[in-house]
């Protein structure tokens, strides 16, 4: 980068900037509303000097007036910040964060001046409207929204009225979410918080185009299907082809400012019924004739920017493909999910070992302390006839280890042995099915199933309907799930109820056959 | 409209509601934040309740949680609302300026926690960004913003993310601008000024579509630049082709959310050097062909919803519209414009019957009260020569009347006679060209130029370059601008200079020919 020096008119003396640069509190807020020098290119003499250049760009790119020169700067600036290693990019975050948040002194004179007029005008309170005093307060009122907006968001602004902006905050966050794995403080976590606010609202739906990709794409866009996929891994050009022909569909949400590369895309196998495993879906069975298909099945979703975590963009992805399914082959009447279960083993192995441990201290305790306190947190995961089953299966010979050990053993044991033997299958089936339903069903985080992809799905309005034993046999499937993946499904004239009962009280709605689980044995 | 009653879960008592209608002032504060009752869709029992019905589903639109019923709420709200009267809109848009706007009992509770909290820290200020404090301090920064953060911008939200909700919002921000004209209020005003705000944002550069029209277009997007073009009207379907056909062009932004409406069109002309009228450039001359265009002369730029008044969407379609033929046409090296002067002949007009005026009354009050008050005002906007030109070719007879005057009764005699005389035209003109230089480069309104297409094309970097006497004789162009034609220009190389020049200091950057109106006579 060697480019021309070029300071605006309304530089001051650069001994200004460099006390600038040096107070590094965003708290005080003594920065300056006022830029003390704005470069809109500068030279690097020392290739040591890059993030002061970079810093200074961002600074430029932050205060000066918004005429095409900012766009100049803009470029030079995320071309340079690309150049960072991820130790100047951090420490460029860190700036950001501190020395371009709010300007303090100012929200404080602001406050003081609002709360001033407040008092006033309480002594009349009708027909104020007209007043000049009420002017006043809604001028305030916009003076402090404006105020209390950090300066780092013209920055978001104008780099998403950029070209190639929007993409290179989506990719900034991601370093912005490692810089505060390293280091948790709250001004980069506000930093973060109002860029995610920021991207959530440039990516809203009604600018998102619905693409239906298939294998006349660019190839640079198939590429990052393939990349991408995450919930299946696609593993030659054959399969893709295959997922992008006929008795299949893929459609992708592009945004205008990030073309050739969607930022999030579902798959769909047309089907006859509810499918039960991915084998049939993907591998096993030919596709059908689509004439002959009366199910959708979703059976992938993938998000291709890590920028973008926790931003939702699938929800009306799949309402909308839905719409365009239904419109262009009316005889699909179910619309359903074949989805992986991603936090069930974690959630069961991590159970069972502080259970069996509680259970083995408790039962060496008991005399000592009461069982009172154990009792609280402990919880027998298995049924009486489980546990049973368990032993018996395993020849456990050491009559004294809890059966809720055992199974974690068994679970546990590398390339999932139990998988190979019937009979250790058939002992654990019942056992992992019905915990698994508990799992997707019960347990619950902040009011919000536990599972990520319950939480999506149940938050669309959909139904969970089925548990499907050794459905998915990759190695990625027995770890996550034990294979159990299961079927949700969305029924259009329920979709609505079934999202408002979830947001307003947590309830999951599910099949009769997914309650049965639940039930205690008779 | 007749669709069922439901109310959601939450609700309360319709008293509650009752109370909230009839609480019209937004300036207590004590709107509850939670919704005293929420409909997703009402029955319409009378068609006078059309308004109380609409308001509801507007109140719905705002406090419901944000699920798939809010979309069938913001439907019927929108379509509700098209349905009212002028007069019940306005109450409509009262409604949501006053009763939906911010909490400012909740606000005030804030800023004192914010400042009790500003008063702790302030003991010691190193480091502190790893403490409990800091993270409260960035809490109630963000709460402080969400608080003033009015409800109905929530609204303006939702339906930016519903179908056709964009389309709506532009189109309610004309009802807004005229109920502002009818009763000029703060709440109103800040509504529209939030509402051009979250606008502005939504119809970024980095979304609009730039679209080339042409006759292969469909008839319903042409029908609306016949409709649109504001400059030179369109005649009938064959003048419409040739402005879409060979040695022409037609650019449109288009948002992919408001799909077949060009939200602002250009027409560009390619022709041989600089224009002197737009006859020539649409009328009298056949196209030439397109490789011998040495020049791309912007000659109309219409915008298409009056509910984006005040947001500049031409600056980077013009910047793009050039780059865009200059990589089609690289043999084409000039970028003008062929520009009305709308408000030139207003201006004269008012300023010579102003200073007529003047001159009479201090010719017969001069022995009384002497000339120094008058003459802080007073101005001969004609030169000597200019003056004794007037008087001579008018054949006026009262020695006593004043030349300003002589030149108001001609400038406005009806049909515009003074165009049909050779004498009367030769006349007028060196002053006429020297006035309007003058109103151009000099006449300012708060630092910007007065004329609004000047001050368009000089904020995007344009340079004024030259007159054009009698260069548009329809009845419009002799109306606003004595058939004067102004043609700036884009020099490539100085647009950031010169639009940074004029950011800075107002100054707008002309020809010496331009500039040698401005000089007093030798």
């Amino acid at each position: 980068m060697r480019t021309k020096i070029k300071a605006l008119p309304e530089s001051r003396p650069a001994s200004a900037s460099k006390d600038m640069q040096s107070n590094s509190s965003g708290l005080d807020g003594e920065q300056s509303q006022e830029p003390p020098q704005v470069f809109t290119s500068v030279t690097i003499d020392h290739p040591s000097r890059i993030l002061e250049t970079v810093q200074k760009l961002m600074q430029g790119a932050i205060y000066m007036k918004k005429t095409d020169t900012v766009d100049l700067t803009l470029t030079e600036f995320s071309q340079g910040y690309q150049r960072l290693g991820s130790e100047n990019r951090r420490k460029t975050l860190f700036a950001l964060a501190t020395q371009f948040g709010v300007n303090r002194a100012h929200i404080r004179e602001l406050m003081q001046h609002y709360l001033g007029l407040q008092t006033d005008d309480h002594a009349q309170q009708s027909d104020l409207d007209e007043e000049g005093c009420v002017s006043a307060l809604y001028r305030t009122e916009k003076d402090l929204r404006h105020a209390l907006k950090p300066l780092y968001i013209t920055l978001f602004e104008r780099l998403n009225a950029h070209p190639g902006g929007l993409k290179f905050l989506v990719d900034l966050r991601i370093d912005l979410n490692g810089a505060i794995q390293e280091e948790n403080i709250p001004s980069l976590r506000s930093l973060d918080s109002d860029l995610k606010e920021k991207l959530a609202t440039w990516l809203s739906p009604a600018v998102l185009e619905l693409h239906r990709i298939t294998w006349d794409d660019p190839a640079s866009l198939l590429e990052k299907i393939v990349a991408y996929e995450a919930v299946h891994p696609i593993s030659n050009l054959h399969d893709l082809k295959r997922r992008l022909g006929g008795g299949y569909r893929c459609f992708g949400y592009l945004h205008p400012a990030i073309p050739g590369e969607p930022l999030i895309f579902i798959e769909v196998a047309l089907m006859r019924g509810l499918s039960q495993s991915i084998q049939e879906v993907l591998w096993d069975e030919p596709p059908i004739a689509e004439s002959e298909a009366t199910t959708a099945l979703f059976y992938s979703i993938s998000s291709t920017q890590r920028g973008l975590a926790g931003i939702n963009l699938g929800k009306f992805l799949i309402k909308r493909v839905i719409e365009l399914v239904r419109q262009e082959m009316p005889h699909v009447k179910m619309f359903a999910t074949l989805s992986p279960i991603p936090g069930f083993m974690q959630w069961l192995l991590s159970k069972l070992a502080s259970q069996s441990k509680l259970a083995q201290s408790s039962s060496k305790s008991s005399i000592d302390n009461g069982e009172a306190l154990a009792c609280t947190f402990r919880e027998n995961l298995l049924l009486p006839e489980e546990a049973k089953a368990i032993i018996e299966a395993t020849v456990e010979t050491d009559k004294s280890i809890d059966p809720m050990e055992v199974l974690l053993k068994l679970l546990s044991s590398p390339r999932h042995e139990w998988t190979k033997s019937e009979t250790l299958s058939k002992t654990v089936q019942p056992l992992l099915m019905r915990l698994c339903a508990r799992y997707l069903l019960k347990e619950k985080k902040r009011g919000k199933a536990l599972d990520p992809v319950t939480n999506f799905h149940v938050q669309n309005g959909a139904t969970a309907e089925r548990l499907n034993w050794m459905a998915d046999l990759s190695e990625k499937g027995l770890c996550q799930s034990a294979g159990i993946m299961v079927n949700y499904l969305y029924r259009l004239d329920e979709i609505e109820e079934n999202a408002q009962k979830y947001f307003n009280t947590g309830y999951i709605k599910a099949s009769s056959y997914m309650e049965g689980y639940l039930k205690p044995p008779p």
